[in-house]
């Protein structure tokens, strides 16, 4: 019921200062916030009191699994909002609120003061800041205060008391001692603290049966084996699709044909066999062992594991048998597979999460994140979250991370933004998005602009893909090897967290399928090799790409990102900063035109002074360009270049020339 | 604790719909949103659930001193937006929130005809229709499920058991009787329900001692007189100044001087005498008896008294003496006096809130509302709310509210933005607000558009005033006539609510006093005659005004409030409307010279098509103009009217003419 509602009972204290609202927060603090470990905190609030009297206020944060309150004083920045910083030492839920009261000593300091300055006789206002001091005494056992209470009575002469009443030292140690009377305290509110990998990451999908030369079924150590390659290329996380036993019933086909010759590998969503389910390894991959090898060989090139989490059976998994309940039994002894009518889906059987035995089932999914854990993942993508309920994800990823808080989930939701959103709000650490989608300029900066800087940011981290395995978009299937370069650069500067779908982005593999948004001979039925020395292969502006990203701080947080005006529909600028690291990214969105364009930045976003000289450092190609002031011309041939990553350096003027700060 | 912090037990059932975010909300829910009684209430949630299943979700509310909860259907309008709109039938705080579910039988049902469309055979589907169906019979003994039981388990030939599986009268059945499992439910909100008078007022402050022409103190009965005059004007409510006995301490003389001559009659907020305090009349205004008198007779004439609580005591109050308690004591044994260092004000003791006796203080204060509610006082001016605990008041107006739900108070707050909006959060009505101070149409545009349309508007109310007592603000010291017109137009139009402090604004009173930003020979310290017949006296345009106020529902709401754009900084154009009454405003704030302007009207805005036709008719001069499309042209002389108050008037098609919309 609504505090101001009628009949609230006159239960607590008068307290004076209000704490009205502590941002930033998401749905009134429903939901935590997000922040990764090492980011500083900082906690707005509207705080305000009756009259005229001085206010203090803190910040009061409680790390994950700490009893002890810790206080951060808040300052009042102009029109009753007051902040703080605080920084998250630990992963996991941090709890944190305001505090405000009335501060009477210092109220009554400023009094004095102004009496003083007035000439007026003080010497009742001594006695009352006695009162307040003698107050304190019972909190504190501060010998000046016990002196200043002497002092301020009379036990010194006039100057004396005056300089003690209006002392730093005394100032101090009220501040310390003096209670807190009637503090209004705000709700408590919830950041979660994860990894930095949560925020910046750069994804590399691959099929590990993919990766042998010769067209044979590879194992976890061809996959082994190709780490090196993906360590050059410089990414963060390397994806496996599901790595466990494939069902044979229903199995599909080349390119979803519904029926599967004996030698087709079938799809690696169709998880479970009789050599087990989520926690086993198809046997053509190798043995847990194998696995433990990948793992390990992975963190040693600096590469983490990313499994897919696909919470859906075969009809051969091992639990259809062992629990019947967990699935949906029809009236004619069926088990309902996934369809949407008419499609029929019958290689796949949904659980059912609002089975009799919810309980244990919910567990036992729980458990798959927990086995792969043990085997040393802390990266899961997850397969269709959109799909099973919200509520489920709600409690399964606290729960794990209540075992392993250095753990990162990756929503796989292309569904409705605001289902998008609540996964994030529930505990997804980055979604995919409608990037793949976004081709024009308008539309790449009002969803960017959405993602990144609105207070959807203070849940949902944006993953940015140029194509996946179920999505190879229009443009990229006539844009050549340009559109290619053109979607990659954007994904990984727009982004702080992206992913590709290799080998067959870096090849700029270009065939669709006739009937579906996806390429042809698609590896989700059959297994492919690549020639990874394909002429026109990415992998050296990927690798550059990459260096760009970690040794630019600016790039790796989307918060700051901020887009510039240009005169042409196909010309995009933008710019992301951080502290003194400034990077400003050009784009030509057309892959077959040059294209030239006057560009109109906002000097105060980048940090620039108006008029200001500065060199624009291309990361990519190299050039160098002396620009000044906000109006700048670029001219971008996609087939050179279709992008500039310029780093932004300002001039240092020394006495007699100008020097670039290095 | 979040509710997805670690930890968080599986205690609850799988619900699989997801209410995210329940609106309008103010501070997350912690305070009510208002609305007057006869509102309708647009509830708005994002709702999802997992998957492809349908959703149905209702608004449940309960009406004040109800436990019954009632239901209202949400419509789904898009991007997982769901809306309803619900009557506010009684005053009060009603509480709402909405309620959401997957709906099986409709998910069913839509598989189920999508399978038909297909040519799929739906005999198992319809068995499961037929399960579906058994559980809601045992909520509801509807016959008409028992006997869709029967034809759906084959108890009727095939083409009967499709008929009944895709009936309507089954679909309604099913709708009122289904289980709603595992529903997920917002958290409550509150939305406190007030008189329209609390939303749309016409305020007249008077002096009761000044309703004499021999300069001789006036009483309730020569305020009485007056009532006739103020009903002519339009005014809703007649609101006086404190009418209790005036300390006769420190008593202040003429425009503030610091010693009062025998005769001055002192300031009516130096509140209490040897007569008594908050509750006693002062003599020479006459008895109790005399102000029950003055209520009915304003009653009889449609005007409600609204009374000035000005919670403080004169050093002759008798709770000085009865209750020292609720005084601040100094060491030296005097009471503490209001000061702004170095400035005194020894007329006027400050109430201790935060005395040990605060609870008697509290419920006193109180029962100062009660008493003059007891009277038949509904409205309440409150001085200076902003000096007294926020929570005080918080606890007091519900109190009050909760003997008398028709009680309407103005908060006398001319403080700190975020501090006047925590006095609306916490139960004021209305404020005041700087519209006393905004000239430039920069200014009142951004001010205006702040508190009547943005988020602010959910819960505070603005009273737009041109002058007060307190405040006579530089712009009509010179502005002559003109300028009086053009303040209380934009008063009386910008804002459903606004006053004037009278007679001397009708009279266009305008000398001020040197040393303050207010009328010499001010009010608040003497006795004035007022000859209400002066020549130039706005009572007409006054008395037009409020008809026009009264007869047009554009005006008596804020929300509506649009800016139009003009080519002139001097010409400012704004329209309000309410379904098919549309007022569009155009003011000259320039009181000195004729200006002329092109006007771009927001044609959506006033819900005219491009291009159309429509005739503008100037309620104040009655002059009317044949408009079209959205460029139109304008020229306004002040010295004739600063103002054009426009009905805007359709054009009907008739066969061979146009006709118009009467």
């Amino acid at each position: 019921m609504c505090p101001s509602a009628p009949g609230r009972p006159l239960d607590d204290a008068c307290r004076r200062a209000v704490v009205l609202a502590v941002r930033p927060v998401v749905d009134g603090g429903r939901y935590p916030i997000k922040r990764a470990l090492g980011d500083r905190l900082i906690v707005e609030a509207d705080i305000v009191g009756d009259g005229h009297d001085l206010l203090r206020a803190v910040a009061i944060d409680r790390a994950p699994g700490t009893a002890a309150w810790r206080e951060t004083e808040l300052v009042a920045a102009g029109n009753d909002v007051w902040h703080a910083t605080i920084d998250l030492p630990a992963l996991g839920h941090h709890i944190y609120g305001v505090v405000a009261w009335v501060d009477s000593f210092a109220t009554w300091r400023r009094g004095l003061e102004k009496k003083l300055a007035a000439g007026v006789d003080v010497s009742v206002e001594l006695l009352e800041g006695a009162l307040l001091v003698e107050a304190a005494r019972a909190h504190a056992d501060d010998p000046i205060l016990a002196h200043a209470v002497t002092a301020l009575r009379g036990g010194a002469d006039r100057h004396a008391r005056l300089a003690m009443a209006t002392s730093e030292e005394l100032l101090v140690a009220m501040r310390r001692a003096a209670p807190r009377a009637n503090a209004d305290r705000s709700p408590d509110q919830s950041v979660l603290v994860e990894r930095r990998l949560a925020t910046f990451s750069a994804w590399y999908e691959m099929f590990p049966r993919s990766t042998t030369s010769d067209g044979s079924h590879g194992s976890l150590r061809d996959a082994e084996a190709r780490l090196e390659y993906v360590a050059d290329l410089g990414f963060d996380i390397v994806y496996l699709p599901p790595i466990h036993p494939i069902g044979t019933a229903f199995r599909k086909g080349p390119d979803n044909s519904p029926t599967a010759g004996p030698d087709d590998p079938g799809s690696p969503w169709a998880i479970g066999g009789p050599e087990g389910g989520h926690t086993a390894i198809h046997p053509q991959l190798g043995t847990l062992a194998d696995f433990d090898r990948f793992v390990t060989t992975a963190k040693a090139r600096g590469i983490e594991v990313a499994l897919d989490i696909a919470f859906q059976a075969s009809p051969d998994h091992p639990w259809v048998k062992e629990h019947p309940a967990w699935f949906k039994a029809r009236p004619d002894g069926t088990i309902q597979y996934a369809e949407n009518p008419p499609k029929k889906y019958q290689d796949v059987y949904p659980f059912d999460f609002e089975s009799a035995d919810w309980r244990a089932l919910w567990a036992a999914l729980r458990d798959v994140f927990v086995f792969w854990c043990k085997h040393g993942v802390r990266v899961f993508r997850v397969d269709n979250p959109h799909t099973k309920p919200i509520r489920f994800w709600e409690w399964c990823l606290a729960e794990v991370r209540a075992l392993y808080p250095d753990t990162v989930f990756l929503a796989e939701a292309f569904t409705r933004p605001k289902l998008m959103y609540a996964l994030a709000k529930v505990g997804f650490s980055q979604g995919y998005t409608y990037f793949t989608w976004r081709t024009s300029k308008h539309d790449l900066e009002a969803y960017a602009t959405e993602v990144c800087t609105s207070n959807v940011a203070e849940y949902f981290r944006p993953s940015f893909w140029p194509t996946t395995p179920d999505i190879f978009p229009e443009h990229l299937v006539h844009g050549g090897r340009s559109a290619f370069v053109q979607r990659v650069v954007l994904a990984a500067t727009l982004g702080a967290s992206y992913g590709i779908y290799g080998p067959a982005y870096e090849l700029c593999e270009a065939v669709p399928r006739r009937d579906a948004e996806e390429l042809a001979r698609n590896e989700k039925y059959q297994i492919r090799t690549w020639d990874l020395d394909r002429e026109g292969s990415l992998r050296h502006l990927l690798a550059r790409l990459n260096r760009i990203r970690h040794a630019h701080p600016a790039l790796q947080d989307n918060r700051s990102l901020q887009f510039h005006q240009t005169d042409s529909e196909l010309v995009m600028c933008y710019s992301k900063r951080e502290e003194d690291d400034t990077i400003l990214v050009v784009v030509n969105l057309d892959p077959h035109h040059v294209h030239r364009a006057w560009i109109d930045l906002d000097l105060t976003a980048l940090g620039l002074a108006p008029d200001e000289q500065f060199q624009v450092h291309d990361l990519l190609g190299d050039a160098r360009y002396n620009w000044r002031g906000s109006r700048n011309f670029v001219e971008i041939d996609p087939d050179s270049a279709p992008a500039h990553v310029f780093e932004i350096r300002r001039f240092a003027r020394s006495e007699n020339q100008f020097e670039y700060y290095l």
